[in-house]
This record gives structure tokens, sequence and C-alpha cells, in this order.
């Protein structure tokens, strides 16, 4: 329950830094991440190393009782490295070089760009092993930023056949896994087969699902690298990667079986700006949307199972959205406590000290650029304060699975078959009636463990396998409760339909299959009924299959009077000692609230009143946070319980932390 | 009067094929075919041929008295292809190659192509010349589609070349016929005319023309060599081709003069998403929309003056436009029986079974994915049955028919003059007009024959030569009724202006010319009067002539009071024993009503009180077809007639067929 | 006070000149423009040359009493020079060369052409170097049209390097200068400096600004070394250079000063459509805005402070914009007039006549194609005879400026920090203020003496040195009235964030600093109120700033309950014997007029009542003219003066001119 903070003092005069590092100090700061981005500062020239500035940081970050956090820099090879090895830059889909100038700019396959990173890890590894101040390692910097998963350089080419020959074994396992009579795609060899250029018309779907899951494995490969001559320098240091948000072509649970600790980059006002459907509200460009910051929460909380971090936490208004509101009042304080509640056991505000060149010149720190007190600083040790104040508390105990998937994220990307199709949305369709009622909920890959959940939801559930069917089938016959939403079922591993009716493997677990699906655009009337109840209508969006009950129960037909009409949209099936429920809707609020409510009942979780838009509680260690990411004022009526932050009435912005779990039957009024 | 489908065995196991066919004959299909994309199948490396599983597969259906229909394999060239010759590959204006992973990536201006095309053509017209079960052959498939007509490599720059030194004779001559005094573009000499590639400002539009013209040559070359080698096999197959709806770059006119038979494929609620100017209604949603289709069915009938194939018939949900909702009930077999009214002899559903790989999905087909009935198949043995039962009937004999020009369409969308300036919509705003009121329209290129024609209706006529002014003069001196839209005379077949007003040529025609032109975005008010009662008014969009009478009377001036007020707008000039009207803007659906009616009064044709939107009629060899492509139901006033299908009530995408002409003061109630 | 007209013989028939000649004379012409985009006609192969015909049109201007201006061709190099010396094209970022076929495909670094340029121009200048009917020269044609002023190639590449060493001396300077130690960009040599090219992330905003100020130098180069041949070879020749509009890369001012004449194109309903916010009003579309026009006018007027030209006037409907209307009835005479008011001493239209052939055949000219007269034609003439009518007037003798600086526009639109922030828009809302209270306005560069300037307003003063702080504070010491707007003093003159509070060096001067800014979308309501009056509220747009008032008084504070709620949002500090209002918001009108008034009383600047939108007044050298720019009728109650032009009723896109100063106090009807 610590806070800490980025720090750049290569950036800064040097007689300045001690006079920075006793105010972080001051503030109660713990960690101080460092180095990030400075190649070209401690290697000026190829083989001209500079340490004595970052031995000096080191130092003093030491001396004032905290820790550093350390990266390798390898995020911005410098000038000098590009023109000495220009086949280190990525490459567009159309052979476009991406250019030194920015960051990012290398391949992750590139066979000089690894030679070039053993050579720097392991000089800084070296250079700081046995130094006491250091704590860990990040490595790189929020891979995959600015679209940079995927390139298609020959490095790639080359280590892409390299990867389909290791996992097909013969070219003509490919073919058929694939299906290549399709269109006269088949190969005759693997060094046939590229990376997916440009085409007149789309591409391969199982192609593009390869190429996907290659480049992902393909950074899961060279952060290995990195935390392999860390470990081997310093087996004591954590490792960890600072995820950037929620990432689309990155798979966090596979970088993360590599990491000590995982950590993410939480910028709630930026992110409810350019990943999150729709037109952002007043509220949510203040303090961004509960759910959405929530739901990466639980996503890199989920992925090793342990505390995470919040490696750089938004500390006012920042650059890169379209729009830079100021957050409201708190809501830098608010943030931090959010993140401990859904997990965190640290949070580092990004940055120490707004920075006077470059491209983040309009990036707020915790100071400003004369170094006198930013908005974020007064927040943050604030936040330092109330966290030191509550101390330990144990890791988050979520009684509901949200199974998510890359691989269904990447399927539904290539075909969303309807622009407004988006797999996060989606997800979040769910998740944030859950949420709605107070629930904490791990977002787990399908093939976790699942037995210690009382309900799993998947929303999406698109590429099944006869061995996760099984595992499903077992979890609800034991007692498990499973609600599935609408596209799961469709597809193998490969990316191919199946043969069988939709949802294939899961049919007899769902007890109906799919007869017809569709999408549908807004200015289709898009409303289901309640089963038996013709008046009780619920409004949905984008997608609907007509589903055929066989063992299960009708639970929503299709109203109106149109080709859908009156056909299934919902059934529930009772196997073994519990049930199964499919979707094939994407529900709007009241219908998820609606199938979600029962679900928790049946499945016996404690849960609150339906919550308001903005106002989220979690229970974490026996506390519980109530977080409010609104403008509103709001009263909890939580009985008699004793508050270590704030009290029953929670202002704007505001947050307040009871020492009791008081979700179960939790109600909430507007002031 | 039959039907078909595609089928592909080549996807299936071959233990399946023999229960496919059956189920195909038991459906009352006729045609089926087959090998379309199946290059990679037939040729699997170089020189290495497997023909045996089509072999079989053509036996199967002559065995089950059904007749193949081949196709040459070219859309898709393997990759071993590729490789070996890279050079086939499209260019992009900008160089980008466009590489193999879809379809349609080679150039038909290749020289290495037409190598290998006259290759795998010669080797399978060899291979089926005395098969008794094949009727004929497609040529390649649906060409230009994903936007391939054009392509700029080097290939197509020497071939450029030619066609203009062939055209031109000599450089002085195309420097005069472009004016290439402006901006200093003339040229020296043929080698130094380039396709025209990426420019700081816009190309000269005589350039541009004559790239859209010899581009669309080279398709109708690059066919041609399909056709040359089918008939040299064997003369009595019938050659065709499959167009791909409304095509806006290659002149289907020029590719049917090679062709025995006009095909093309029929996507009725895709391309009333991806084709059709603004939003779709729900009703076009679930049935596409029935002018837009009977456009292209009319197209393709009046391209030789026969009766044409539906090669393809949407069976289902597709995947390719932005949304894919269900067709409404009854669809598929409404379309089959909409294309035999006007004018079709077979519909093939593409395809029969839904495809478990590749890039066409979530494309349905007759049959599902495991085998069993989907929702088309129903439909197309209903429609297999009751066009049967009328078997056959004489070829659709239109009364008016409608100019369409690809040569204007070209020079129009090079030169738009406002971003809601579409040619195919202007076409439509007559068309639809047209067939509100019942009437069989030919679709013919300004060249044809109109003698036969008791109306004649050119919507833009925009390059004019002195050689058509006259044959259009001549058709209303003998007692022709003309109806002439915007931007008609504008421009000579050099894409130059004339210097005489608009429209040119045409002026003595008309009576009257264009003093101003204007585009007009929809914040400016547009509306016309008929002359002489200043309260009728009526709405027009985005084109406004000012015309100057001469001969001419009145029929519209402008309303309002802006800078247009009072000058006319359209006129009528009796001429020998028929009348040119000439309208100066592009009507809304009122005004061309009022344009048409009377123009269908002059000319004697027979036609219906204005039918809603939505149902429409079609007589054909003493037959009438109505179709009902909304939701809504009808009643039909025809008197006493006898129903073949349905009645005289039409419900909701429902067909009724009657036996007699039932067009000529036919009424319509909405129930 | 005279007309022109630009004329293209080259396009005609010789026989055809006389008469077109004759016809200008007869218009009232007194100067025609020809030779532009001549290369190819003038030397149609490498050192062929014909002159024959521009002597003979020449002579034939010179026979009919007018004056010639020639242009140097090379916007458009022929075919024969492009496939010779390839090297001379521009290059995208991503190395796409910008191919033969449109305009300015040169690159004006490119050595190759610079040789070019210096043998046509030499060749043209010995021509004409003693023909008495050519006044003076025009350089090229509207430098930087189509995006042209920055090219990416290798003699860019070069030249930039070049460039920032002469600038920078040393490596470690230019390190410095930027701020190169974030995300590793620093550099070793000069050598590794590149064009900005494609990247992952955007680029270092002093990079970008650098090459931004390079790319301009370069055309201000390349045009110098047309002036010196030019002047070299006829000392008592003016030359000018055509600016397009406002030109968002290019500094006009600093080509400016090696011109003896600035001269710009005006397109009122062009530029209306195409670079001006938001979707234009049917009046703007048929006369465009008078005050983007205008303030074109005043930079241009300013550049050198002298009567400009506008070369090019709108003669009617134009081809390029999104929709074409026809201008009011009017309009074109309209324009003339309010030009010179503005301060041109001559008016030339664009073109004489409609050209049939290449990518202009839609734009006007005075003539139709046939010859005949054109709308334009009348309104041309008219103005020519009250022109000449009204004489000679003197020079505008504004009493306010507007600072506007390139390298502010630069700056912020590299970073605008919102999809919205547009400078042009910015400094329009501030200018726009100024005129609807009919004052005349200088647009000058922050360098330019203010001594003169009752007020100085500097809409968002970016950039600021000390050296200009200290100029400012002097100005309004001695009694000078200064309005700042928002995002001024924020950076150094590299770019880069000075550490000190905004606004910088100002904030003396100011008597505030800025605590924080913000963006804001339109969904969060943006008002202020007035200081102490909390019922008198103003809207706001897209930027605030929260004020700290040290010295200051505030104006206006933020009014709502959000975060910014009674923050300062603008400040008034006396200093000296004027003050400095400081407006940390982008004032909407009513707030704009509510800053600017109070401005000009304190500064004892004449000014009229807020005149309506569209009808504007200029006063030039004692007399006043009055420009209807709308379709709404006005009564100008201006007392007892006599009206040369028209009188006090102005009718819809009217003018009339007074003989009088008339703008103080001067109140206006709508009738």
């Amino acid at each position: 329950m610590t806070i800490g903070v980025c720090y750049f003092p290569e950036h800064w005069p040097r007689e300045r830094w001690e006079r920075d590092v006793e105010e972080m100090a001051a503030a109660g700061i713990e960690y101080v991440r460092m180095a990030e981005f400075s190649w070209a500062v401690l290697e000026p020239e190829r083989g001209e190393f500079d340490f004595e500035w970052l031995d000096e940081a080191v130092e003093l970050v030491g001396d004032h009782g905290m820790q550093a956090v350390l990266c390798t820099p390898t995020a911005t090879p410098p000038k000098w490295l590009v023109d000495e090895r220009p086949e280190i830059l990525q490459e567009e889909p159309d052979g476009t070089v991406r250019e030194h100038g920015s960051r990012r700019h290398y391949c992750f396959n590139s066979r000089s760009y690894r030679e070039e990173t053993e050579r720097i890890v392991t000089k800084l590894a070296d250079r700081y092993a046995d130094d006491p101040h250091v704590a860990g390692w990040q490595t790189d910097n929020e891979f995959g930023c600015h679209r940079t998963v995927r390139c298609y350089c020959d490095d790639c080419a080359d280590a892409f056949r390299a990867w389909l020959a290791e996992k097909y074994g013969s070219i003509e396992a490919l073919n058929e896994a694939w299906g290549n009579a399709f269109w006269s795609q088949r190969y005759t060899a693997f060094e046939e087969v590229d990376p997916p250029g440009p085409t007149p018309a789309e591409h391969h779907p199982s192609r593009l699902l390869d190429y996907a899951r290659f480049s992902s494995d393909s950074v899961v490969d060279y952060n290995r690298l990195h935390v392999d001559l860390l470990r081997e320098r310093n087996p004591d240091w954590f490792v960890t990667h600072n995820f950037m948000g929620r990432f689309p072509t990155l798979d966090a649970y596979a970088v993360s079986e590599d990491l000590d600790l995982v950590s993410w980059d939480s910028y709630p006002t930026g992110f409810v700006q350019d990943r999150l459907e729709g037109e952002p509200t007043p509220d949510q460009l203040r303090a961004g949307d509960p759910d959405q910051v929530g739901m990466d929460h639980d996503l890199y909380r989920s992925a090793l199972g342990r505390p995470f971090w919040v490696m750089e936490q938004q500390p006012g208004d920042v650059n890169w959205p379209p729009h830079c509101p100021q957050p409201g009042e708190g809501a830098m304080r608010l943030w931090a406590h959010h993140a401990t509640g859904h997990g965190a056991d640290a949070v580092l505000y990004f940055r120490w000290r707004r920075c006077l060149e470059g491209q983040e010149q309009y990036h707020a720190g915790l100071r400003n650029g004369d170094g006198s007190p930013d908005r974020g600083y007064h927040d943050a040790a604030q936040a330092a304060e109330e966290l030191a104040t509550i101390g330990d508390v144990d890791h988050v105990d979520a009684p509901v699975a949200l199974l998510f998937d890359y691989d269904d994220l990447w399927a539904l990307d290539e075909q969303p078959h309807a622009p407004d199709f988006d797999y996060w949305s989606l997800l979040e369709a769910f998740y944030g009636a859950l949420r709605a009622r107070g629930v904490q909920v791990d977002v787990v890959h399908p093939s976790a463990d699942l037995a210690g959940y009382d309900a799993v939801v998947a929303p999406a559930l698109h590429l099944v396998t006869a061995d996760l069917a099984d595992r499903l089938t077992a979890y609800v016959e034991a007692g498990g409760e499973l609600l599935l939403g609408p596209r799961t079922g469709v597809k193998d591993a490969y990316n191919k339909l199946r043969p069988a009716p939709q949802p294939g493997p899961l049919a007899d677990l769902v007890g109906a299959t799919v007869d017809q699906h569709e999408s549908l655009p807004p200015q289709i009337e898009t409303r289901v009924r309640r089963a038996g109840d013709p008046d009780d209508t619920y409004a949905f969006r984008t997608w609907a299959e007509w589903l055929d009950a066989d063992a299960a129960s009708p639970l929503l037909t299709y109203a109106g009077d149109g080709v859908a009409s009156g056909r299934t949209a919902a059934v529930r099936n009772a196997v073994g000692d519990g049930s199964a429920v499919y979707c094939g809707v994407w529900p709007a609020a009241d219908l998820a609230d609606d199938l979600v409510r029962p679900l928790l009942e049946r499945a016996g979780v404690s849960h609150s009143d339906r919550l308001p838009d903005g106002l989220r509680v979690c229970e974490r260690g026996g506390w519980t946070w109530v977080t409010n990411f609104s403008s509103g004022r709001y009263r909890i009526a939580a009985g008699d319980v004793s508050w270590l932050v704030g009290d029953a009435t929670v202002e704007a912005f505001d947050v307040a932390v009871a020492d009791d779990g008081i979700v179960d039957g939790l109600s909430v009024d507007r002031l």
C-alpha cells in the first residue's frame, strides 16, 4: 500500500536532484523508477558509457530511505545505433520503414537488436547487481504502444516461418489446419508464407490469427531475454513490465508468465477518450470510467493472481488524448485508492516533474516545470499518508471469474461482422453489470482453474476446444453457475468454423444451438422480451442469435414483428448441480443486470443494490473502498461501520474506506 | 426459368459429394457451377495436374440429371506461381504491390500472366472439351472486384502507351485532343506518358478518362483470351462472365460483346449497404432495394439484348457488408422471381453450403456447414418448383430505354463537382420513377438502336458527339419522346469542354442552352416550381442549371428569392413528331414522377398508378410478376386475373405471378 | 485603383487574340497577367524556344494601352525535363515521389531544379528586358499550394543539415536547444539528423518546428533566385508573388521581404468552404466571409506595409471547393471594392475566359468558353468604372495591430492539444470582433514596430523571447493598450517549455500567471462570468487557463460548479501609461466584443456600433467602403455624407462608397 514516482534525473540539472529527492521522501514516496529511455545518455556513442549520473541518482534515492526501480532502456535505441544497424527498424505491411525520431521503432524479431539488447541490459545489470538501493527492474516500456507489436520486416518473415514450422510440422498440416483450399491459398512450403501484406481483398482469417499470435509471442520472447539477463545477475530483484492500459495486440497473460510482478500504466481521463466506445461524459472526462480502469486492474491482477502495481498513474492533465481536461478535484488521490481496492500494492505517479522538452511537454507531473507542487502532488501525498495508515491488506479474493482470451479478441477484431462490434465493449457490458453490484471480478484466461469461483461469466468465448468445453461442463456439473454471451463456440483453435452448429462443443452444456446470427445497425429496432412476459422488454445492440432450445428453457425471445419475432434469444440449462445461461444478444445495461443478478443469487455471491454510474465499491482483505468517479454526492447506507478514510457521505470524486466488508445488500442514495 | 447453385466440392470430403449432389437434384436445381478459384487444387505444383476430383464431380452432376458450368480459375493464381513470376502482381499508383493472400492480385496486362492464363485455360478446356455434362464456362470471376480494374505496373505503362499510340497516331494528335497546353502538360513522345501516379494536385481529366478506358479495355482483352481458347475447343459451350453488381470501372457492354450469355452476381442486402447513397431503411436491410437490383438486371439483360443469368444469388446473410442482417422471410425466393420478371432465365444461388474455412466463413449457403438445410434452401426449392410450373417465358420487351454510358460515368466520377454527386444515384432518380410506374426499362448504351423504344430517358448524357446528337434528333423527329437530365452535352469525346454553350450539339433539339450551372450543399434551399404555377413546387438536389429557352417552352423555374430565382430550370421542345424535355436539376422523387408520367403519356406507354416504395411489378412475355421488397402488405387491384403464384394479396417480402399483363392502370392498396 | 485580368493566349487560336484584348481594354482593364505555366509552350524541347507567341501577345496588350505582367513558368516543369532529371521531384515523408501530371511537383531544394530555373528565368528576362509593355513579374505561382512547401527528398535532407549546422554551430548546441535528452533523441553529428519521416509515435516538437522553418526558408531562397535574376535584367520591373489565400506552411512575411509588391489570390466562396471552421452559411456560400477575406487582405497589405494587389480574383463559380454555388448577384464587383477598401491598388480577375481543357475546366472566367460575357464580366467592368471614378486613394492607416507569427502557427499546429484548436480560427475570434466594430487592422509580425498603433491584439503569442517581452512592456508603458489571448508565453524560441509559469517573460506585464490549462470538448459547459457580476456570463470554447492574479485585477472568472469554478479566467494590469489584458480562454463572439470594445475605448480608437454578420466597413484615405456580404438589406445611419458609389441603403451583396470617414459611432439597421 505504497506510493511511488517516476523520475528522469537526466532531464534536470544535477544541482537540483537532491532537493527533488528530498521532496519525494517528504511526500511519503517509497519507490522511484528511473533510467527509462536513457540509452543515449548511458551510452552517448558506441562503447562509451556514462553511468555516473545514474549511480548518483540511485544513491540519492537510497540515502533518503527510498528504493529505486530501474528500467532497461531499450524502448529508445539511439540514432547512432539506428544508423549503424538500420535493419533493426520496424516495417509497415507495405514496406514503409518506421524511422527514428519517437520511440518503439525497433523490431522484436530483429537479430541485430537482440544482440544490442543483450549488450546494454548486461552492462546495466552488471553495474547495479550489488546495489542495495535497486529493488527491481522494469523491462523496456509499454511493449506494443503506438501499434508496434506487429512488424512486417524480413526478420519477421523468417521468424514467422520458423514459428509456423515449429507449430505445424509440415506445410500440409498448415494447409489443412487453416483451410487453404479456399481461394487457392495452399502453400507448397513454409518459405512461401509471408507476413500479411497489402492485398486487394481481405486476408485469410487463419493466417491473420496466427500472425497475431506469432507477433505477440515475439514480444514474449523479447521480454524473456531481458528477464533472463536480469535474473542471472541478481535473483533477488523483482522483474516487471509496465503494460499500457488495455492493449489489443499483446497477450498480457503470456508476457506475465515470465515476470515476478505485473504492473500497468493507468491514465483514466486519457483512456476514456481514446479506447472507450462513444462520447465520454463530463464526469468521465474529469475522472475516467471506474469500470474501464477497474477491468484493467483486474486483468493485470489476475494475470499472476497476485497484487499488481500501477507503474504509471496519471498525475493531472496529460498530453496525448484528443482533449486534455483537468481531472476533478481529488481525482489523483481517488485513483490511488481505487487501484488499491482492486488489488494494487503500489501506485507510482508519472512523473515527478513536468518535462520542459520533447514530446511530453504538455504532460503534467506531481511538480511543475519550475519545481513547485502541481495539483497531483497534494493528492499523492494525501494518498500516501492514508494508505500508510491502512497498512498491509490481503490480496483480493474475487468470487466471480470473467473469461478473457486474446485469441478471441484477435479473431473477432479480424472478423467483427459489424462496424460497431468491439470485443472490449462486449466484455464491459457484462463486467459493468457485475461491478454495479459491487462484486470483485477476476479477469482470467479460459485455461485458468475455475474451481474456486462461485460464478463464471464468458461474454464471448469465440474459439472453443473440446477440452475447454469439458472443463466448463465439469465446472457447472460441480455446482458452478456459468453465463455465456453471444458469438460463443463459433470457431476452432485455427479460426475455422466448426461444422456443427454454434456453440459447437458447448451445445450439450447449453442445451440449445444457434440457428442463425445477424448483426444489426441502429436503424433496426433491437429488443427482447422475457419469455412468457410480453410486456417486459429489454434493449440489446449489434448482435442477435436465434436459438433452438433443446434441453434448455427459454429466458428471452425477440420482440417486435420482424423476421426474428418470437425466436429464442437466451436460454438457461440446469446441468448437474449448476446451470448454464446462454445469451445470444449483446445486452444493454438493464438486460445485463437482469442476467447478472439472478446469476449472483444462484451462486450465492454477496452483492449490493445496483449502484449508480460512477460510484463503485471494492472489498479487499476485510476493507471496503467506496470510490466516486462522479460529480454527484452520495450517502452510503452501510449501517454501523467505522471509516478509516472519509465517511458515509461521499463527495464528488471522493473516496471512503471502511474497515469491514459492506457490499452485501449495500444501498446508496444520491444527495 | 431455372434454378442452379455454386458448388465447391474441393472444400468437402469426397465421401459427402454424392449426398450433396442428390440433394441439389431433389431441390429442382438444374445447373451446378464449379471449379472457381481452384487453380492450386488443379495444379498443386507447376506442371503437376490433378483433374480427377473435378472429373468425378462433373460426372456426379451429370449422373443426377444436372449440367455443370465450369470456371477458368484465374482469379486466384497460386502462391508458387506468384513467387516464380512476381511481375504478375498488380501495383497501386504509388508502386505498392498487391500481394498474394486474397484474390484478384494479378495484372490484366501482365505478359507473364497472359501466358499462364493461356496454359491453364487450355489445359482445362482440353480436358472437358468432350464432356457431355459441361454446358458452358464462366471466365475468371467478378472482373474488377476489390478495385482491381486499374493497375499501375510497368506492363500497364507499356500497354497504355501502345493503346494511346494506336488511338491517336501521333503525340501531337494526343496533345491536341487532350488539350495539353494547360499547365505545361504537352508530351514530346508516347514514351513520356505514364499511368497516373501520385501528384500534388489533381490529374488532367482527359488523361484520366483515357486511363479509365484503357484499363477497361485491358479487361476486355483479357476476357477475350479466355473466350477464344474455350470456343476453339468446343464451339457448343456457352461462355459467360459473372459481373459483380454495378461496377464503376469496367465497361460491361464491351466485355459482353465477346460473351454468349451475360450473368451477374446479385446480393441485394449487401449492395444496399455498400453502393447505395444514404442509410438503408430497415426494409432495405431485409430485402434490398428493388430498383437498385432491377437496374442491374436491366443493364445486364440489355448488354446483349437477351435473357441473362444471375450467376450468384444471395442465399441468406452474407459476410462482406457493414452489417449482416438476416433477410426477410421468403426474400431468397422473392429475389429469384424478381430476377425472372426482369428477364433472367436462370438463377444460381451462391453457395451450396456454408464454407468452414477462409475469408467467406460468415457467408450463408443453401445448406449449413453441417449439411443441414439453411433458410435459403427452402426458398430456393420453392422458387425452383414455381418457376418450373411457369415454364419458358419470352424475353422482356421494354418500351423505354435508359441511356447509360461508362464514359459518362468515368468523366463525372473524376469531376463530380460536388461530394454528393454520384452518377448511379442520378440514374436511379429517373429509373426509379419509371419503375414506380411499372414500366420495363432497357438500360442501353447511347449507341444502341433506339427506333423500337416509345420513349428514351438520358439522365446525364455528359459526353456528346455530333453523331449522337444527330441520332437523338432523328429519333425525336420520328415521333420519339426524349427526356434529358442535367450535365448533358457538356463535353466532347476527349473530356474537354465544348466552346458552345451546354448542351452543345443538342442545343437545337432541346431548344435551349445552359447559361450557368452550380452544385449546392444541403444548407441551401433547392426547390423549383412549375412554370406559371407559383404554388406548385418540387424539391431537387445537388445540381442546378439555369436555362435560356430559345424555341423551347419553360416547364420549371427556380423558386425562392436566391440568385437563381425565376430562372428556367427545365424546358420542353416539340421537334418533328416527338418532343424533347431537358431538366437542368437532379429531381427528387415527386419531380421525377412529374417528369416521367407525362412522358409516358405522350409516348403511349402503359403504366400503373405510382407504386409504393418496395412494391414493384414486371411484365414479361404475357406474365406479370408482383414483387414486394417491403414489410407492408398490399392488395393488387388487378381486376379479373388468374394467379399462378400467390394471389392479389401480397404479404411482406412475398411475390405473386399473374398470367397476364396487368400493369396498365394498375393500382395498389396498402392493407 | 485598377482592374486587371489573367490571360492564357496559348490556350486559344491566335486569330482570336486581338478581339480578346480589345474586349479587355473596353472593360477598363489595365493589367494583363500572362505566361504562367507556359514552360512547355515556351520550350517544347530542351533548348528549342518559342517566344514568338508571347511577343505577339505582349505587343497586343501594349497596343491596346494596357500593361503586361509576366510570370516565371517554373510551377510546371515539362515532362521532358522531369524525365531527364527526375531528381527534381518532391518526396512524401515515406519516400513516395510526387510525379508529373499536375503542378508544383518540383523540390525547392533540388540543385538540378535551381539550375533549370536559372536557365529559363534568365532566358525570359533577357527576352523582355527592354519591352516597354512589361510592367513587372510574378515569380512562379502560389508557392506551397497543394501542400508542397515541405518535401522530404535527399536534397532536402542535405539542405536541412546545412541549415541546422549554420543555425546551431555544433551538434551539442542543437541537442541542448531542442532538449534531446528526452526519449534518447540526442545526436552525435548533424549528419544524423533526417527530415521527419514515418515514426511509431509523434515527432519531437523542436525538430518539427525547425523543419517547418527550414522548409519555409527553402521557398524564400528559391523565390530570391527568381527575384535576383529579374532585377539584374531590369531594375524598373516590379517583382511580386501571388500567395494563395492563407497558407499554413509558408512564411509570407519572409518571402515578401524580397518582393516589391505583395499580391495574393482571393477566392471567397472557395476558401469559406475549404479553410474555415464549421459549415458555411448560405450567405457565405454566395459571397464568402468578409472577415476571412479581410484578414488575408490585411496580412498581405501589412507584409510590406504597402498597397497590395489581388492577383487572382474569383470571377464566378470555381471548380475546386467541395461545392460550386454561383456567387450572389454582384459579388464579383463587391469583392473588388472590398479589396480596395482593405488597401488593394489593383484587382486582377482570374481568368479572362473559361478554359476548355485540363484541370480547371469548371472554373469560370469573365468570358465564357465561346467568348461571350459571363456573369463576372459585367461586375468587373462596373467595378473598373467605379474605381476609376474614385481614382487614387491613400494607403490604409490602421490604428490597431494584430500580431501574427508563423512560428506560433507551426508550433500550435504540431501540438494543438485539442482536435478543434485551430490557430487561424483563434485569430479570427479577435480579428472578427475588431472588424465588427469597423476598425482597420494591420496583421503584423511581433517584431514589427508597434509604436504607431493605438492598440495591439495578440491572440496567441505562443513562443515569446525576453526581447519581445521587453518590447511589449515598453509599448504598454508608453501608453499602449495590449490584449493577449490564451496560450501566450508558453514556449521559448526552440519550442521548449519555459520552467517559469506561463506567460513566462510576460508575467510581470500581465500581472498574473497561469496555474493550469485545459482543453475542453463541447460536452463540457464552457462559460465565464464578469468578475463581481454573477449574472453576466459569456460562452467560450476549446481552451481554458486558470490564472493567479498578482498585480492584475480579475476581469472574468469561471462560471458553473465544475473544477475551475471561481478561478480567474482573464485579468487587466495597468502598467505605465497603458494596460495589458490577458484572456485565458478562447472567446465566443459576445465575449470577444466585450474584450475589444473597452480596449478600443481606452485606446481612443474610433469605432462603430457592433455591425451585423456579413456587413463590414473600411476607411481608407478619407473614403469609406460599406460592403455587404449578406443577402440582407441594410440602411446605413451615417448622417450627412455623399456617396460616390451606391447610397445609404445597401442591398444584398451590394457596396456603397462614401467620400468621408464614417465609422466613428456608425450604426446600421436591417431593412
